[in-house]
């Protein structure tokens, strides 16, 4: 095998043979596959596009390319959920033990954030004492003991995804929908889960701005799944606005806790108890409605034991800003609602995001919204709360709420507030 | 600036300013953008293209990487000639006495040969104690008292295609026209001529296979070179038989020998004349003919002064090879032609040229071809030689004349054989 002759197939609009995806993979897993050339493949595959096979037979090799966890050994059906990632999207938190509660185990291997978007293992970080790294015996113990673990994926999962991923964040090639979808299939296909739901976000705040692309990409997502003998189910939901009213790390960790006990929001409640019924579907478990668990308070009690499983106290008080800066309505009218990426910019600006894999975040910076869309709102009336604890991040978060966005983010107008459906489809 | 944006607005089909090209060029020489990053551009820049503006600017950014030459004090108009290489292309070892001795200064950074067409500084290194590297101040010296140097570029001089050009090599992104005719224009400029005449080389011997493609990288050249306030014509001439009768390192150079001294194949002289007059225009030279200055032997008188120049011994024998295997027509006929992609293959494949550029070149070896297209043959008659000091090259080498192009090369059919014109088109 030769990489210049696979990297030229593909650039002159070939399709790529298993044998090369095969080859090229563990090649460059391996390291005889230089950087720049597979940055050279991936560019081509971005313009040139991957065929469902071609697609496929990448993300088995990414597979490959390490070990696969057994979980064999548990008495239930496992079943774990994806979102491609939004603002406010805590739903991770509430799905993963009302799920277990409900009877599945839920091995959910998650990821930090990255840009506007949180990560769940950054948010359930801001829990005093709690811990994001196990062993694979520490994962195998607390789904039999618990039923659900939330944490970061072991060194052995997909190492070429690993460095791919790397790879492609650096060289403007992670916009492509085959690299995008093999990436996150070898890591859900590897944690082993013989189920998953994924919730593919939709609108300014997600990856995928349009209803055309988030369903180009979660047909490639459950095309693999199906190929590797996954059962396999797509939600699309809505993220022109952010879920719920907080975004940023304690903020949301507040904000699922106040839901697993019988409030929150109404959008929050909504998508979990979806992404719930839909997880149980997939794990063929046909118990008590979602709704009547969490209302009855065991999901709560599991996510205790969930928490102090990975060394986390869940009665400890969360960080809190030393510094609250409140957003102003500058006229009267009806908030038509808050674009979601200026919120998740102005969040990340605070300090719950890193620009750089290699940042920390700020566990109680974020913003909490204050309004909810539809509701009137006249002159002086606080919108949005920006917290941090370094002040000279606040001007740098109203920029991106006012320059970018404010203005369009929150239109306030005499017209009716338009909020469209959160969920806008379900493919099976 | 931001090489992600940079890659991004490429990628997506945008233009590049020339704030954007100046910068990403400077921090690839720098160090500043990586490998990876730069082979992802280039890629992109191969599938999304570049327009004249852009290209112009890039090479301009490639140039101002390093030095340039400053041949202002030499007394007399300085041309040069670039060829896209071909097989059996020895015209430079010609070109540059002959032009030198009508009256310009010719100087010749010329380049080492890679895959199946041979490089001008290989041939000439048969030559014994002849050596390719010069100071500049040794370059500006010969140019003043011979008029005519052909040698390795020197270290300063375009640096960063130096690094551009070794990293499209193992990435798959040589074949970009943008990128083409910004490496060879950001030598040929830097190198400080003011005239250059281009010959750009069609058919299976050549980089571009039909009169399109060559059309289309010819005017992208003589686009740069206006730009640059350069002189600049090009000739588009057939490379689908080689060029004379001689393909290899010394077997070239004693072809040449040939042709200063009076004698030649026929299509060696013509194509010589033809570019000889070209520079000499480009030059604004307006004196005897080239072919009056070829038969009068002055321009073997520079040639001796301009091998003597760089070290080497031009009555000195030059290296024969310790074996030859000749190939004979299988059947009566007329010879159609060789093709030029399987002669430089075979010679390739006996020693003369490299796969890898830190390869050494076998100075005897090569291929003679010993009858001419058009001419009639009987079974039995040899046809070709194939020189080699490694017997065991001459299997591989039948190879490529064989099962790659032989029957087909070598086609003895009752038609008429057809040659067409060797020079196609010129663009002034």
């Amino acid at each position: 095998m030769n990489v210049i002759e696979v990297i030229r197939t593909k650039r002159d609009g070939g399709r790529l043979s298993n044998e090369q995806i095969g080859w090229v993979v563990d090649a460059y897993t391996r390291g005889v596959v230089a950087d720049e050339q597979m940055s050279a493949l991936a560019m081509a595959i971005l313009l040139r596009g991957m065929d469902a096979a071609e697609t496929a037979a990448w993300t088995r090799a990414m597979i490959d390319s390490g070990e696969r966890l057994d979980l064999s050994a548990l008495r239930r059906p496992t079943v774990d959920k994806h979102s491609t990632g939004g603002v406010g999207d805590k739903i991770t938190l509430l799905l993963a033990p009302l799920v277990a509660t409900c009877g599945a185990a839920v091995p959910q291997l998650s990821g930090r954030g990255l840009g506007h978007t949180g990560g769940t293992l950054d948010k359930l970080e801001s829990i005093p004492g709690w811990r994001a790294r196990l062993s694979t015996a520490e994962i195998l113990a607390q789904l039999r003991d618990v039923g659900a673990v939330v944490c970061a994926p072991t060194e052995g999962l997909a190492p070429a995804d690993r460095k791919l991923y790397a790879l492609r964040d650096v060289t403007g090639t992670v916009e492509s929908v085959p690299l995008i979808a093999s990436s996150i299939m070898s890591k859900k296909i590897a944690e082993g889960a013989s189920g998953l739901v994924l919730d593919v976000k939709v609108g300014s705040g997600a990856f995928m701005k349009t209803t055309e692309q988030a369903r180009e990409l979660a047909e490639a997502l459950l095309a693999i799944g199906r190929a590797e003998g996954m059962r396999v189910t797509a939600v699309l939901s809505d993220m022109s606005v952010p879920l719920g009213t907080a975004v940023g790390n304690a903020l949301e960790v507040a904000e699922a806790v106040d839901v697993l006990r019988g409030g929150g929001p109404a959008d929050v409640v909504e998508l979990t108890l979806v992404l719930a019924r839909e997880m149980l579907a997939v794990a063929g478990i046909d118990g008590p409605d979602p709704a009547t668990v969490l209302a009855s308070g065991a999901a709560y009690e599991t996510w205790c034991r969930m928490i102090r499983g990975q060394g986390g106290d869940p009665d400890a008080p969360l960080p809190a800003a030393t510094r609250v800066h409140e957003v102003r309505a500058d006229r009267d009218g009806v908030l038509a609602g808050f674009d979601a990426y200026a919120v998740g910019l102005a969040a990340w600006r605070l300090g719950a995001g890193r620009a750089r894999k290699e940042d920390a975040v700020a566990a109680a910076a974020g913003v909490r919204c204050l309004a909810e869309p539809g509701e009137p709102v006249v002159v002086g009336r606080p919108l949005l709360e920006l917290h941090t604890d370094d002040p000279d991040t606040v001007p740098a978060a109203l920029d991106a709420l006012r320059g970018a966005v404010l203005i369009g983010a929150v239109p306030i107008d005499d017209g009716a507030p338009v909020r469209g459906p959160l969920v806008l489809d379900v493919l099976r």
